[in-house]
Formats: C-alpha cells, structure tokens, sequence
C-alpha cells in the first residue's frame, strides 16, 4: 500500500475531467477542470493527460473516479457488485501505475429482471453518507444525462436504476418532430408541473410525448410552454420510477438548473427534497476511500 | 357538388406521394409514386406538383389526403373531431381548386387528459371498415414512425392514440448511447419476444432503455441481439398502451416487415393479429368519400 498522504483527486467523465490537489490536512488546495473527457482522448494519450494534471497540480499519486474506469478510458476497472460499500470499492481500485496511480471502480446491480451499472456516482453517493450531507438509508437521485436513483441500506449502495430522461430531452430537442417545440428553457412553473402530473400517471412515454404536438396544434397547450411542459412530462415518469415503494425525503445532487426542476417534481410527488453539494459529497468520498489505503 | 366519376386518388405524405387513376368503373388504372412529399416543397410549389400528377395520370379531378391538408401543406383542412365517420369526414373536404381538387381533413381526438391528431391514417381505416376488411367497431394498429391505436364504433374512429415508437427507435440508433448497439435490423425473433416480454410490464421506458447498454455489457444480452430486444422493448410498451382493456383481434396495417413485428408482440400479449392490406384499405376509403360528393 501507497501512503496517499497527499493527493490528486479526478473526477474524469466523458467529456469533462475535473481534478483537486488534497493537502496532508485532507484540504483541497488548487483544482482545475477542463475539456478533456475520455472521448477527447485516444488509447495512448492518457499517460500524457495524467502528466499535464501533474504539471498543474504537483507530482503526486493519483486517485480517479468516473468513465476513466470504463472499457474506453486508461485502464477498465470492472464493477463492483451491489451492496457496495466504501469498503467492497476500496478494495478494488485498479491501478494503472503501480502505487501512483489508481481507478476507484464502478458500481453494478442485477437481478432476475435488471441489469444496471454507474461510473463515479458510487463516491458522490457514499461520500455524501460519510461526510453526514445524507443518511446511511436514504434514497438518492442523481439527475444528468442519465438520471440515477440510488437505494441506500446500511451506508452501502443496496440497489440502483439508471434513467435515460436527460439524454432522450436532448435527443428530442435536437431532431424529432418536437423539435420545433423545444426551443425554449425549461423552467419549474406551472406547465412544468402540469407535465410532472401527466409523467406521474405512468401512461406511455412515447404516447404522451407525441400528444405535446398535438396538445399545441389544438389549443390546449401554448408553443412558448412545451419546452416545459415536456421536460415535466420526462422527469414526472423519472420520478414515479425512482420513488417507487419510498416516502418522505429524497437526496438530489446535480447541477442546480437541474435539482430546481427535480425539486419541483418531487414536490408534486408528494416528497420533500434535500439538496446536496456533488463537489462536497465527491471529495468525501475520496477522502474515505484514500484513507483506506494508509 | 362535382361528379367524380373518374378521379386521381393521391395519398401525400411528409416524405412521399403515391397517385392513383381511378376509372369510372371504380378501378385502378394507373398509379405512381415519388419522393414528393409535403417537406420537398415550398409554398408556392403544390399546384406545379398538382400539374405534373395530372400530366403522368390525366387531367382529372383530385382527392387527396395525408399531410398535404396540414399547416405545411398545400391548403389546411382543419381536423374532424371524433367520433368521425366517412360522413362527417366527406362533408368537411377543403377544396384548394374549387370542384377541382378536394383535400380529407385529418380527425382529432380530445378529452380531459389527452389530445391527439392523424392525417392520412382515417381514410385507410374508414376504408378498411367499408371493404370489410375489419369489423365496424374493431381495434386497429397503424405502425410506422408514429404508430396509431384506432378504436373504431359502428364504422366510426371512436378514439386513438399515437405513439412515437418507430420515431423513437430511429433517434435512438442515429444518436444515443445506445447507437453502436442497434447497427442490426430488428426481427421477430426469441431477442425480440423478450424485449416485448419487458416492455408490456409496462416499467419506465427509459430505465429500461438504458438496462439494454448494462445488459450487454455485463454479459446478459448478446451485442448482436441488442436491436432486437430494443425494439421489443419499444414495440411491447406500445402494445401494453394500444390494447389496454381490449381482447381478440387487432387489425394491423403499415409495411409488412413492421406488420410482422406487431404481429409477434401481440401474439405475446395474447391477442390474435389480421393483417390489412394498407393500399387497397385507402382506395376503398377513397371511392367512398368520392361516392359521397356525387
């Protein structure tokens, strides 16, 4: 075992990376985030990457979280299977330099029906739990592209489900015959919450998403709210899926355009919602699981 | 009123145009079809487009339906409500040449929670109920890129329902996460019924569309049937929706690889399926409209 005394710490994704120097007294020193993902990257240039993240940050090991660990980032770190706790991940980092360099690994979940995995999630989420932002049962939402809901049991993440909602917004937005209705912002008002309820009843997605059209076409909704209207419709059915069987609060860490309309959600749902700092509850984490290594 | 003893039959849609003479004794003696359709044209460009259906086919009266009545067609024909039957529909005809050329308006559906629109789609199933094709108050299926659910009552559209199913699977494989998976064409296969199995639990669309990518790669789903399951998955939540309280048969009509498609997934969900012939449907549809203006 290495000594991660001090450290780097990465959150490298699939389009950003964002990496922290930690100091002896567990502070986060200097940081700095750009542009290079791991798509930005090919096979052999994440040696040099990790050198730049030398260079600006000190010559120091190296502690990555994210799709660094995926089949197309430095080094595939194979997932841990659920319950996984600090323990269960710290166990298996992956090292693509011996003793300067690791990759925290993955989380999956299955049974009979299901089949999920996450990548950099599982040290916002069990971060959260140790630095005290969440409880060590709560449930946990995480919005972005793809939206996780996370069951947490006993501190360790029991069970998992991975929503395509943010992908599937832009997608429609992008190229669909929505796209013309999609221009605008959307925003937690009252078209987004009336899309909330209509999401909440469970009907069929693609059903109620052509019917945004139609809706417009025959008065009943206005153009300048469908971009709302929809986004509610998309995070309605998100949040009746991930609350199934739950009650009373959920944890949201995401970007704060983005927790505002979950917020909102919720709220219709019948849920309250706790906000949680995603940079705060990351460093936590690899904090814990650096720990476990000295 | 006009006499349409012979006339040339056009169904125009976004992307094509299919014209048909019909003769005095009720026969079709000569047809085309072209790229054509209602997006290649700007506004001004419908009646050049008129003339040249007349050169190939004869100067003859026009009756025409599809998106050529929409807001971006040649002349608006604004939609029937339901319930619409071939009577309400004849006598709602918009005519951009007066006793020249007559466009079928689409029928709308409205109620307290739902709003939907087709064009094209009621002259093929009024059509198919005055052929006998299917009974007067069947359950039919219309795929293509947005699929129709009709219930029809005493040879009237009672209700439908549009999902984006085919629209969806389409945004799906040219850009998602889930491209690189669905390069394969889809088939009626054991993948397939699987797919449908998931999709008819009626579990949130995009949870499950994201499990297909955690499927594969944690190694319980094959890469090579992941189109397959997909679509599925689509087609089965699309069917759950469209038969909700029905039993026995569905009619379907659309393209024979994706008849064949819906044809398994009821088969699934225990309904029988009856295959209509979708041309000789909107012919039928047609000389009735033309029948009632003479």
């Amino acid at each position: 075992m290495i000594s991660l005394n001090s450290y780097i710490a990465v959150d490298w994704g699939t389009t950003n990376r964002r990496a922290y120097r930690i100091g002896p007294d567990g502070r986060n020193e200097a940081e700095f985030e750009d542009g290079k993902g791991i798509l930005s990257l090919s096979d052999g240039g994440f040696a040099a990457a990790v050198g730049e993240i030398r260079e600006r940050l000190g010559d120091l090991p190296l502690l990555m979280a994210g799709m660094i660990g995926s089949n197309r980032g430095w080094k595939e770190a194979p997932y841990v299977p659920c319950p996984a706790g600090l323990d269960e991940i710290a166990a298996a980092l992956v090292w693509p330099e011996p003793d300067r360099s690791a990759i925290v690994p993955g989380a999956s979940f299955v049974d009979d029906d299901r089949a999920d995995v996450m990548r950099g999630e599982e040290v916002q989420l069990l971060g959260a739990v140790a630095a005290g932002l969440i409880g060590a049962d709560a449930l946990a939402c995480h919005p972005g592209t793809h939206n996780k809901w996370v069951r947490l049991a006993g501190g360790r993440i029991a069970e998992f489900r991975t929503v395509m909602t943010g992908e599937l917004f832009n997608l429609l937005k992008e190229k669909s015959i929505l796209a013309e209705l999609l221009h605008d912002k959307a925003e937690p008002d009252a078209a987004f919450r009336a899309g909330v309820r209509q999401g909440l009843k469970g009907e069929a997605l693609t059903a109620d998403l052509f019917s945004a059209r139609a809706r417009v076409l025959l008065g009943r909704l206005d153009r300048a709210d469908a971009s709302s209207w929809v986004s509610g419709l998309l995070i309605g059915g998100d949040v009746r899926t991930g609350t199934a069987g739950a009650s009373g609060e959920v944890a949201v860490m995401g970007r704060p355009e983005l927790t505002a309309l979950y917020a909102a959600a919720l709220d219709e749902a019948g849920f309250a919602c706790r906000e949680v700092d995603g940079e705060q509850a990351f460093l936590a984490g690899i904090a814990e699981i650096a720990r476990r290594l000295s």
